[in-house]
């Protein structure tokens, strides 16, 4: 630790006080060591401490004491980021927000809810539920709100509400200059001055640390069916997803799982459904008749696209069982290899690129030797892979991912849906987004010029 | 015209070179003095000229042009802006785009098309109804997807579809600094890289001009059911309206027209309407039956809100009766006050204030001695007044609109809910924004040092 001491490096936790604000850091090395390794097995450095303040004025301590200090900050939520956004490069402090989990008010009325940035999406529906109004974004982790805001997050149901663009109406951060800032504004619609309330979502804490954010509710649906649709090819369960997008109905989930998915599904849940690409699909009603009408429709649309199996769950315990299969894929696909870790991959592609998109990710997945499980988002183009892998492959596995980013790009895709580009997809940033990167980089350097904030992830200044 | 001569003063259009690019442009006084008055009747300075590029190629070397010459640039869809966006205020050389207009792509399988700025709304969905698809985005006028795009335009149809940002994947744009870049990708949704796109949208020209769009088309509904409701009070309109939301209704359009609007229709076309509050509501169904069981849950919800008149229109002919009430609103209120001129203002609110808004907003012009009629986007909070004045009481006028702006603000809405910050409401950024705007200052800055870009518009400098 050359110019910044955030604490007694061989000793327990201990409090410093940060420009007036006194917050405990723990530097004890074995509680480091847990920061150097995510998720996915990727590790980072040690960072220099860990701090857990519980609101904005501590966060504003914080980062006045980072200024003076010139302390690099990672902040963080639950931790369960995919693409390295939570690994130290150099001797960062990483500021832990899970403290900062403070329902601050839920407004029936205006369907809104304001958290503090640690809160998990689970704990704020836990507590919206009784109002008859969920928080829709659900990537699969039990995410905190501010990392998801941070890497853009969204997941299944982002066909319907949209991700967390569409579901953060405004955003109070500490900016790299310290100053706190609300940035859009609690209403359904506003044409006032730059986006800057978007520009933050996605950014990766490096830009501002999110200290609040006001986020849409929505109904909780009363009227629902859950579908199994299970196809002969890939390509017959996409058409018939677009066909069903085209057709106006009000579906809320819609999923592909390929063929070695449902074989894991199967062997993992002691189930006999068809061993072919299915689609996993949620409609969302307005009324009984509505419903039965939009699953004549579905089962209409799925039968003329050569549907083989067409499970229907009506009841709530019958659909969250069907649910749970989907929800459960990926210890699923754990199972078959144990010792293993494993690689998600994350492009998204225009939805006439989709069946292509995983008939080509099968096709590299054989020709690299490796065990391929796809599992789309596939009403959002979004497709993920799972890729067990071991030292022995790990480079197979770097050269499939590699090769499925360059895939999306050319057909005009996006590297990442909603993982982030974090650490790890850096490197296609301007095959992506070619001179728009020096324009981020500008904004980089306006807003932090002394690179304080997550530094080297997103982009590099 | 001191530092910058785009052609002879006097003389009639002629070509002039734009580094390297030949383009016409048109100095003659009778012309450019169109270009000094808006929609509105604001006024501005005369500009410098007018040119129309047809494409990105001329665009740049116009940028070129501009940098070399230091002459500040306004560009310009189809002159539709209601806040002073386009007016000169220094001598501007305006780019016209309505004459880079193409249709570049349409991808029915992708549910998207690209065009140029110029291209208008209704000339895109002509394009797009062969396909079953349409461009939701619905400001009112026959604006340019461009223009829209600047303002981050909305509409009716935002409560379903949302505005300009969820309706625009991506951009390419030519920025201050000469580059063209694209910003977004055509696909459903991106984790990567700083969120671009949604800065340039909105920010009225001042970060760079748009050359290009890709933007989302959605099905054309063909279960349709529109109602126009009336109300003994705004109070319970409103209420209905928000119960329809909440009962995730599949609602399209949702307005709110108030007496004196009514009153304005009734006269206008010769109709005999309930002079009360009324909602005009559309439905977009997913088959026949759902199309039912959601008029039959509409009626139920306008009845238990006392609802004093329903008229439902279920074909084509009657539903475009009805909607034409609606959309003749501006013109029925005109007719009413010959000689005038009119401010519209154009607020949002959460919807828990929507009623004291508006119940606000009549006591305010009633105290002012003004005739005002409300005309909201009601699903979206968004809360519009068309306001006649003269030179007589221009001043009260203005004080109304401020009056309605403070409390907007005050209540945590928005100055300007779809028509954008322009030149006139400049002065409400900080109060809305409060140090936010330091960094939209610093983004405008790095990404336009000289300020040549609609200067003096959203904010300055």
């Amino acid at each position: 630790m050359e110019e910044h001491d955030v604490g007694d490096r061989s000793g327990a936790a201990m409090t410093t006080a940060f420009d007036g604000a006194p917050l405990e850091v723990d530097t004890r090395p074995a509680v480091l060591d847990q920061f150097t390794v995510d998720e996915t097995g990727q590790a980072g450095r040690r960072p220099s401490g860990v701090v857990y303040p519980t609101g904005v004025d501590e966060v504003a301590a914080l980062v006045r004491w980072a200024r003076a200090t010139r302390t690099p900050l990672i902040p963080r939520g639950a931790g369960t980021s995919l693409e390295g956004h939570l690994l130290a490069q150099r001797e960062e402090l990483i500021v832990d927000l899970s403290q900062a989990n403070s329902i601050l008010d839920i407004s029936p009325a205006d369907f809104t809810a304001t958290v503090q940035p640690g809160l998990t999406r689970t704990q704020l529906n836990a507590a919206t539920a009784e109002s008859g109004l969920q928080f829709t974004v659900d990537p699969g982790a039990d995410a905190s709100i501010g990392g998801m805001a941070a890497t853009n997050a969204s997941g299944t149901t982002t066909v319907r509400y949209g991700g967390m663009r569409a579901n953060v109406l405004a955003l109070q951060a500490v900016l790299p200059d310290g100053s706190v800032v609300r940035l859009g504004r609690a209403v359904r619609k506003s044409s006032s001055g730059y986006d800057l309330k978007d520009l933050l979502i996605g950014s990766a804490g490096t830009l501002g640390i999110i200290t609040e954010l006001t986020v849409r509710l929505h109904p909780i649906p009363e009227w629902l069916r859950s579908l199994r649709v299970s196809f002969p090819t890939v390509s017959a369960a996409v058409d018939a997803a677009v066909e069903m997008l085209g057709a106006a109905l009000p579906v809320s989930r819609l999923e592909l799982v390929d063929t070695p998915s449902m074989v894991a599904i199967n062997a993992f849940r002691g189930t006999d459904y068809a061993e072919s690409p299915a689609l996993f699909i949620d409609v969302e009603s307005s009324s009984e008749p509505a419903a039965a009408a939009e699953e004549r429709e579905i089962r209409r649309i799925v039968q003329a696209n050569n549907a083989v199996e067409i499970a229907v769950a009506h009841t709530h315990t019958e659909r969250h069982a069907l649910w749970e299969d989907r929800h459960n894929l990926y210890f699923a696909v754990k199972s078959r290899h144990p010792g293993s870790r494993f690689l998600v991959t994350d492009t998204a592609v225009p939805y006439s690129q989709l069946a292509a998109t995983v008939e080509t990710t099968t096709r590299l997945g054989a020709e690299l030797g490796l065990a391929v499980s796809v599992a789309g988002h596939i009403g959002d183009g979004n497709v993920h892979t799972m890729v067990p892998y071991t030292e022995l492959n790990h480079a197979a596995v770097q050269q499939f991912s590699d090769s499925l980013v360059r895939h999306a790009l050319a057909v005009g895709g996006t590297a990442t849906g909603e993982h982030g580009i974090g650490l790890t997809k850096k490197k296609y940033l301007r095959d992506e987004h070619g001179d728009a990167v020096d324009v981020m980089i500008a904004i980089k350097r306006a807003m932090d010029p002394m690179n304080l904030f997550n530094p080297g992830k997103v982009l590099d200044t």
